[in-house]
């Protein structure tokens, strides 16, 4: 049974400032929890039903912690879904570790992305891609965001974020960094360098000024038709897409 | 000033079944509220604030329908945004008219669309790629649905929809129709015909196997990476990118 302080503490965690106090966060569903499990994530607490427990045996048998059977009400009173009839899990945060990529390997920039179903969708979208690394403006949402993580789809696991100021982490780049802005060079015919950084802008206002005035490539997805814009999410993936085929 | 009446109506129009039974939907925000006023979607009546109408004048002045100037305050009373500092309308639906693609051109497909932010991101994104026609299974969920329509960004304007039971329809075509599966032909190397569908499928449960039964040309978005799947929105996104590129 979940104690009354317990479900004070999972819910305290959705907020930063508690995030960040306690170095802790909160992983809700089954398929999120399973990918949790699987990763290098370290556990604090692990709620689940006694479903949950039957279907994943083997995988929590490995675990170095004991899985606690709780009912399916006390998981939805100590989380934030509506419905949750599998598990729930707190797991401590990583340090915010700088990220550079390596030759051959291209990284995502995110300035200043605000809607935590946006940076979900965006780290789901660069683990399909294959790509391992994105570095975040200070005021773009937080990884740990209980909206972010279930909006990965488990590949919060898979994919490193590192939270900086970007005009002074691309001041200091020396490989190529694509921006998307409009009426620049189409993507499907961009010739991409085999490394570099893709700058995703802001939901309302793009990319900012100031680093817009350190993207060497600026590129651009051709429209066909009348929408003034897409999202940053599908922006991308249109990228993403185009970065990875090979004709 | 909006009376006790108008505001119940109008939020009685939140339902789909008030939405048919008076053949009429809302539409709420400056950028929706513009592209509805610029379109032949027929009014019923149209609030706006002081700020809007001033900031709007040239197109107020045009419509057959005068603006009534209300506050934000009964702006956001009566519709559903949080916060809505510009206009409402409410407009007559259109009827479910038949949908077929002429030559040279290609219509989606939505097999069971069920949130409303992705059928009004998957309209946004048909009409950035200048695609005019969705058909929509009868349990894609209602493009009249408020959500459904403020996440258009004013794409509903320029897309129809046509829903009808997939498996009939589908059965009298004869042009390609391409599905999205999993090992199928990479969509990077697909030879698109001229014209034809795309069918987009649940977001849980993909393709259902009825519509499966009518697809000519299985194909498949390059993984690279660990994520499972992508979201029905962004596979629309990539299918209809490499769909429009030339090389």
């Amino acid at each position: 049974m979940l104690s009354k302080n317990q479900i004070k503490y999972i819910n305290s965690l959705q907020q930063k400032k508690f995030r960040q106090e306690y170095q802790a966060f909160v992983v809700e569903g089954a398929k999120s929890v399973v990918e949790l499990l699987l990763s290098d994530f370290e556990l604090e607490s692990l709620f689940v039903t006694e479903d949950f427990y039957k279907e994943n045996k083997p995988t929590l048998d490995k675990q170095p912690l004991a899985a606690e059977i709780v009912t399916q009400a006390e998981l939805e009173k100590a989380g934030t879904f509506a419905t949750n009839n599998a598990a729930l899990a707190v797991a401590k945060t990583k340090p915010n570790l700088e990220l550079l990529v390596q030759e051959g390997e291209f990284a995502l920039i995110l300035d200043e992305i605000r809607d935590p179903g946006n940076l979900g969708t965006i780290i789901r979208i660069a683990d399909w891609y294959g790509i391992k690394k994105i570095i975040c403006s200070e005021s773009t949402v937080d990884l740990y965001n209980p909206k972010v993580i279930s909006s990965t789809m488990g590949s919060f696991t898979r994919v490193k974020l590192y939270y900086t100021n970007l005009a002074e982490y691309l001041g200091k780049r020396t490989e190529k960094i694509y921006g998307t802005f409009l009426d620049s060079e189409n993507v499907h015919t961009v010739d991409f360098a085999t490394s570099g950084y893709i700058i995703i802008g802001n939901e309302a206002n793009g990319i900012s000024e100031q680093v817009e005035k350190l993207v060497t490539d600026k590129i651009t997805i051709p429209r066909f038709g009348g929408a003034e814009s897409l999202n940053a999410g599908i922006a991308t993936a249109v990228i993403c897409d185009n970065l990875r085929r090979k004709n």
